[in-house]
């Protein structure tokens, strides 16, 4: 990976100064036609080694473009409001927005590469961390992201010269740290970790360029004309390239017409009794769970899709009664804000995880882009066939992050539906839950109904199964809601 | 202020059951209302003594109206992110948009008062932040906001009585802390303290509501109605109502024509040697400056306003060539988003401030409000009238925070912007930076003059003072940005 890296690339001072200037007004360019374009953003990842000119890369990117129109961010040590949310967190915080230049200074890469350097982790971490990363790469790149990676690199001869002059001089000695010091005595095994690591997520949709960092006008050079050719490259391309139509089979519905969600028995019901008791009962032992002396190390996430009218917004009002409203957060999910609609579609859920000690309770969810965008026709048959193995790989991030997450399916029949519809049409306080739109909807039922089996079938895994509740008896449904979160959280308090 | 408190209301458990549903249905209506109204945020202040059921008012609220359309905040002990900005931060950052009611337990009242109890802070100091609630409450009030404050009281011998009755049950003995022990002992000074307080901010914009704690019916029944009230009271008046045009006087201007910006010599200037030799040096100071072992304990704001082709955008490069591209963010000022909209116009610059250790450049400014706003008609005459103060409150928090905050005015002359104009209309890399609208503005050239002289009067303070600079010579003016950046950070270091 790094063998053309070491081959000692110089080029004169002179002709530095001179390509500059063109390349200088060549990246402003770019730089407005991408903000122009406004439909994709840059990704810019800064990594390699120690001294190889990785800051004076990323100030001279912002010397020589607008810097009004780049953001750029440093990883340092995460603040306490990043720890208590998956890793990957602060990066979605950091992304982007459409039209503009991300410059991450530091990344994904990080720590999975010092990790596996100092042996804090194993081989097979690592190969986990690649894939995870090839994938969320992937998905950046499927949303249209540019991603522009580059790696800089210094032989291990040019290191030691390097660490070597910076100690001699007594201006520059306290530039080499103990951290220096550490990393250079691990060399052989960046080189080979490293190495191995960027073999392994060089793909097409986000190749690494490496750069051999020893001279500056080389690697300035190297990188802005890189950067620049790959932000030309993008905008030249004709719109709409890269996303090609999906060339997947299509979902084949069981021939015989049955499927998880109408072999369900929707007439299951409570007695009001049994519900009262059952309400308090569950209610009470969701607040003790939420006072419990380790729930403070656990978040907590329920997502609830359904039908209209299935009962959502009435559930949810009978979990939030069994907390305290100062733990819990509600999150609507309405059409996206202009914010929200300029980055991947995954973000406007990233931002609101909870941190822990709390609740989030998603009244519908990520789940949209394969319900209502893939049958509206909002989003290519690519994309949100691609969902699903994306909002795996999130939730499996939330898991891993000691995040409780619950998903639900509030399962009712055509004709109860219909009843409710013609209910709040009569009910006063009820008449702001019912919109032509509800009725259009009500006519793709069965497109609905199959794309909500394709979902469950697709995205139930062990850490965060569907719970599909037959929800045309209101009392039924509540208890059982609220009996698998509580079980759940204590499931997780158990394993803790 | 407490006296109606104290007489011991209670109403009977079955007249509170029968008055419930009835008031379910009206908050909800009127929550409603709200959404589709969409024109003001509800903001609901939580405060009063340990006990007296603030935490059972924001759960039964959530209760009686839609969760999802309430944002509960609790405010414990502030995260490390907020603690690195101005201790309002952490409540602009919980406002409620536009259509929401935002409960907010505990809230800029609670340190003020414990501080002042605990004598951590002096008589002055209370006083102090009194006035500084008062502006920023009916700064939210101008603002379109709907400030309900809530403060439930016990008296002393129902406070003494419910310890004691606490204490004595080895079932609850648990829930008496440290802290209520430490809070009744000091419950004279609460109750002169948080009394005077209250007094103090009880204004017409934004009265206190005493509530009576003991009764949880009396409370509850209580809270919930002056809720109701307020919100119909607010959604029944005539739209428009609560935002009067300015009585103020009409700005005067000098009859001789002179002010601060015609007494400017435009045309002092610098060699290019000068100006080569100046660049490298205050870049140079810059750079020792921002890597000062003090510099992490403070932020820096800068703040650029001018007429177009003034000038703000090289001079910003010149800045961050001196700096390192991780410590800073540029903030170019262009239409709000959305989520911007929804809030007050500060709230955007807020959301953007550095956390300690770090630059925040802003290409146009919150000045907006008194220039293209106040120009345009984008606002009413009162609504910039009031600017102006509510901007010194701002900024007066930055300075106290530690905040360096340095605001240039780049002026140029009408000939000199011509010129301008037309060499970008020329110039192949400068194309992007001409509009119409340019040209549109250039036509009130006088009305931005006027408007930019009383900005810099009205807003020049000791901690914040305008640096008005000489532009038509380019290199002149940035070596004087540069300069007047380095001198306040100095001086700043020196006195920290």
């Amino acid at each position: 990976m790094f063998e053309t890296a070491e081959l000692g690339h110089t080029i004169a001072k002179t002709v530095f100064n001179r390509a500059v200037p063109k390349l200088r007004a060549d990246l402003l360019d770019v730089q407005y036609r991408l903000k122009e374009n406004g439909t994709f953003p840059v990704i810019v990842l800064i990594s390699g080694v120690r001294g190889a000119g990785k800051s004076e890369t990323v100030n001279l990117l912002n010397e020589w473009m607008d810097p009004r129109h780049i953001l750029t961010r440093a990883f340092d040590t995460p603040s306490d409001e990043e720890r208590d949310r998956p890793p990957m967190w602060r990066y979605w915080r950091a992304l982007p927005p459409k039209g503009k230049i991300g410059i991450l200074f530091g990344s994904w890469y990080t720590a999975p590469i010092i990790d596996r350097v100092f042996r804090n982790t194993g081989r097979g971490d690592l190969q986990q961390s690649i894939e995870e990363i090839n994938r969320f790469e992937k998905m950046l790149a499927d949303e249209g992201a540019l991603i522009v990676k580059f790696w800089f690199h210094l032989s291990k001869k040019t290191q030691r010269r390097r660490l070597k002059a910076l100690r001699s001089d007594p201006e520059t000695r306290w530039r080499v740290s103990r951290r220096d010091r550490d990393f250079f005595r691990e060399y052989d095994r960046f080189y080979s970790i490293s190495g191995e690591t960027l073999r392994a997520t060089s793909t097409a949709d986000a190749p690494w360029i490496v750069v051999e960092g020893a001279d500056p006008p080389y690697r300035s050079l190297t990188a802005g004309r890189a950067l620049l050719g790959a932000m030309r490259k993008r905008l030249d391309a004709p719109a709409g390239r890269g996303r090609p139509a999906s060339k997947a089979a299509p979902v084949v519905r069981p021939i015989d017409g049955r499927d998880a969600l109408t072999e369900l028995d929707l007439e299951r019901s409570l007695t009001d009794k049994a519900y009262k008791t059952g309400l308090s009962a569950w209610q009470g032992r969701l607040n003790r769970l939420a006072r419990h002396a380790k729930f403070p190390l656990l978040s907590v996430a329920l997502a609830f899709e359904g039908m209209d009218a299935a009962g959502k917004g009435s559930t949810i009002r009978r979990i939030t009664a069994g907390l305290d409203a100062r733990h819990y957060n509600v999150i609507p999910v309405a059409a996206p804000t202009d914010e929200e609609r300029a980055q991947p579609y995954l973000w406007r859920f990233w931002r609101h995880l909870p941190r822990k000690g709390r609740v989030t309770i998603y009244d519908r969810t990520w789940y949209g882009r394969v319900l209502v965008e893939r049958i509206e026709g909002f989003c290519s048959e690519a994309d949100w066939m691609r969902a699903y193995a994306e909002i795996n790989d999130f939730e499996e991030q939330l898991g891993r992050s000691a995040t409780v997450l619950c998903k639900f399916w509030m399962q009712i029949s055509r004709e109860e539906q219909l009843r409710r519809f013609k209910e709040r049409e009569r009910m006063r306080f009820k008449r702001f839950k019912i919109t032509p739109e509800d009725w259009r909807n009500r006519e793709k039922w069965d497109l609905y109904q199959s794309a909500a089996v394709d979902m469950i079938e697709r995205t139930s895994t062990p850490s965060a199964p569907w719970t599909v509740v037959e929800a045309n008896d209101k009392k039924f449904a509540r208890i059982k809601v609220l009996k698998t979160i509580c079980k759940r959280i204590e499931r997780a308090l158990r394993t803790l």
